[in-house]
């Protein structure tokens, strides 16, 4: 099983953090929360449900994870301003291990630069983002292409975790 | 003087709002808040400022008015949503009239596609959505562009309002 950084601010998602954190815990990979300042809560933007950073993004590596997945909500918008964290996804994008990202995750994705010629889905606000960062938007559920997994929004979860957790299998 | 339509949502960065709205009507201008809903209320995403909605989107006309003011915050993350909203602000880019752009506000005018070629400012998550529109981004307190006022963050309030209401005052 494998170690999975999770990169989260303030504002995420609630749900869209809650259920993959479940499922991926269910399957025995061990979750790392990786955020702007270690020991910080952030919180979510509907049900302000509370997660601890275990790591801030200055201290840790791609080396040290398996796989790295970026929840939504407002978290990408927060964290894309952070030059320590557009690294950290860069450098994930670049490594091959899986990216999985839902709803606003592309925006960070669009910051590091690592869309270019890539299919992805994503919110419907990012979309003219997503196109015109050279990357190709898919209307779809989920959406895969090499190392990177993304969907658009909540109702699609089940098929996300689904393909997520296949995609993490296969490491 | 003039009528300036406000174009906002949920989430608006308070300050953004409240001092060009208070600065535009001690000169006289009349104030008309363009939303989603008429008659709904939205709030600031710090201090719960609550605006009412005069107008939906769907129901004004670029020739109603004489100037767009477009406040930041996640306020135009839902904006961008609504065709209807991105018409509205197209139309208006393309009317020549003024229109007033700080933080996060760039977002809508991408998904309008009228960046392209334009010089502009926003708040630094936004800047590479900036570039990838075709724009120019400048990293400067308020940056004129033919109709287009642009400031970063609540630190350009000043700037940005002398800048807005000299605009404004040629019209």
């Amino acid at each position: 099983m494998g170690k999975i950084a999770i990169i989260i601010a303030d504002m995420f998602e609630d749900v869209e953090y809650i259920k993959p954190a479940e499922a991926f815990k269910v399957k025995g990979h061990e979750l790392i929360h990786v955020g702007l300042k270690k020991g910080g809560k952030v919180k979510g933007k509907k049900q302000g449900t509370e997660v601890q950073i275990d790591n801030s993004v200055k201290e840790v590596s791609v080396e040290d994870f398996d796989a790295l997945f970026i929840p939504g909500g407002y978290s990408p918008d927060k964290l894309r301003g952070d030059p320590e964290a557009v690294k950290f996804v860069k450098e994930f994008m670049n490594s091959g291990k899986p990216v999985l990202s839902i709803c606003h995750a592309p925006q960070i994705l669009i910051t590091a630069q690592v869309l270019k010629g890539r299919k992805v889905t994503g919110w419907k606000s990012v979309v003219q983002d997503i196109k015109n960062a050279g990357a190709e938007y898919v209307d779809k559920s989920v959406v895969e292409d090499g190392n990177l997994v993304s969907s658009r929004h909540p109702g699609d979860l089940p098929l996300f975790i689904e393909a997520a957790l296949k995609k993490l299998k296969k490491e």
